[in-house]
């Protein structure tokens, strides 16, 4: 399993990858929220979040998906800011987001009423969220509006994945200025497979032309240039989701080895909000949530990150050799 | 362009294409509010909206979708109910939904406050809509309240291309009972392409196998039956959105001749916003916002939708030949 250089994907992102035209707004962005954390004492995770769009025509009607919802990514953020890191949350356009993403389950129409009543002589226009079916709404606006005011998320958003892979690219390189501070906590589900713009059509294809024969290219792996070249001092994290359990490890086990990084966070389809692995050069912890846990309603997230941070802090303060 | 006849496509459907599990239920609903809509003398319009998901692994990690937010699709439900109709909102789950859609521009945490302010003494703890940044919010409340008391709105929800397939089925089955009463206003972006399940993989396609060859079959075109055999008195309007506009009329005619509907709704994915064909057999008629209407904020489908039913009632009311 001999990698590609770092410098061949470069060249390749360059060629086959449209950059975004806003790369260099954002790499500045970043750059300034890395280090005005970084100067004062605080660490910095970038998230990446949400699935990737794969375009199949230049002008696209349809596209290659990846399944996620993003719920990973935006609890995490939640947490980790809890823990006293700053967040760049680099998502797919509408997927989940933190604090937000408490608004998901209900309709929210269903959820806010006029107050004093409708019709109602008390009813003076306002209207107002009704707790009863939002009992949270209250804790996390306060929680939103200090996590603000601290200036300790800063949101990207990509939507295709020439996007994605240029801004993580940017991402990577800004934050390699404050060395082992950041992380990079990868759990995007990102397409493994691509059609260069040079192949794609320009217009919708055409079903009356018969049955569709695709041919995709593999994507080239990120992980490689962004451990060796492009942030080499920082704490990273990949991602692994099977739908198959009996494969799962060997490839957690086989991605550290070819990329040389600090771990990998590995989870089966079915079973993910419960389930997962982490997974180091040295250890192989099992996290889970039971019966207790699912009464207090907490979250797989609280766990992943409360292992990460611990091994991030060790990997900070370990002698330089 | 000799389509296969409707009940060809019927075995298709069951052979290849997984039914959801809830089908007769979803029957039982959309055919109790169809009866009860038609009797209050009530036209009931089908719409769809959103696009299909088409699986490309059984367990499904990845998969072929087509652009669509369901804004079309939302907003017109609002207009049809405005004119008397009844709807049954047949759409991709998470995609637009009608009032609700009003929300889509904001980051909802942005437009709450507490009442009194944070922290003062007269915060309450009721949690308001800052009315600034949703001017909207009461009007488009109250309307909401107002179509649900009057049971005017049936949403039914699908993810997959076989979901899809098989509600608009059992939809177009219990509207034929209230015959040219109903329309269907298929607005939903449709796969053209699909993998059958016998030939679909279970786990996740892995991409240490090398590029991907990916070979989709034409998904058959469900209009034929919908129109020959399923609900063949109804009103039926099919939607055409292509990139190049040099093909566009001439695609939507040969679906008229194909289908033998009623009319096709033409439009440009870049400019489908301001400017739609709706074709029929015998008329061609461009729908186009202007300036005065963008500044009052008036939508290209308040003005598809008074076509279209302008054209419905004339249906309903040509002797029967």
């Amino acid at each position: 399993m001999a990698e590609p250089r770092g410098s061949s994907i470069d060249g390749k992102l360059a060629e086959e990858f449209a950059a975004p035209s806003h790369v260099d707004e954002v790499k500045e962005k970043m750059s300034a929220f890395a280090r005005r954390h970084a100067d004062a004492g605080r660490r910095v995770v970038l998230i990446t979040s949400g699935g990737t769009k794969v375009p199949l025509e230049s002008r696209t009607v349809r596209f290659l998906d990846n399944f996620s919802s993003g719920r990973r990514g935006a609890s995490s953020a939640e947490y980790f800011i809890d823990s006293g890191y700053a967040v760049i949350f680099l998502h797919r356009h509408r997927s989940l987001y933190p604090y937000t993403r408490m608004f998901l389950p209900v309709n929210l129409l269903e959820a806010l009423q006029f107050r004093g009543g409708e019709g109602a002589s008390g009813n003076t226009g306002e209207v107002v969220v009704n707790q009863q079916l939002l009992p949270n709404v209250g804790k996390v606006l306060k929680r939103y509006n200090e996590v603000k005011e601290g200036g300790l998320l800063l949101p990207i958003e990509f939507n295709t994945l020439s996007e994605y892979l240029h801004l993580l690219k940017a991402a990577a390189q800004e934050l390699s200025s404050i060395g082992s501070l950041a992380m990079f906590y990868l759990a995007a589900a990102v397409s493994d497979f691509y059609i260069p713009a040079s192949e794609m059509p320009e217009h919708k294809i055409q079903s009356s032309n018969g049955p569709l024969q695709l041919s995709m290219k593999m994507v080239p792996k990120i992980l490689s240039p962004l451990v060796k070249d492009w942030a080499p001092k920082a704490f990273v994290i990949s991602f692994k989701l099977e739908t198959d359990a009996s494969i799962l490890l060997d490839k957690a086990r086989r991605a550290l080895d070819a990329y040389r990084h600090q771990a990998v966070v590995a989870n089966i389809l079915d079973s993910r909000r419960g389930h997962v692995v982490v997974v180091t050069p040295d250890t192989q912890t099992e996290l889970t949530l039971n019966e207790e846990d699912a009464k207090n309603e907490v979250e797989i997230e609280e766990k992943i990150v409360s292992n990460l941070i611990f091994a991030h802090t060790k990997f900070i303060n370990q002698p330089i050799g």
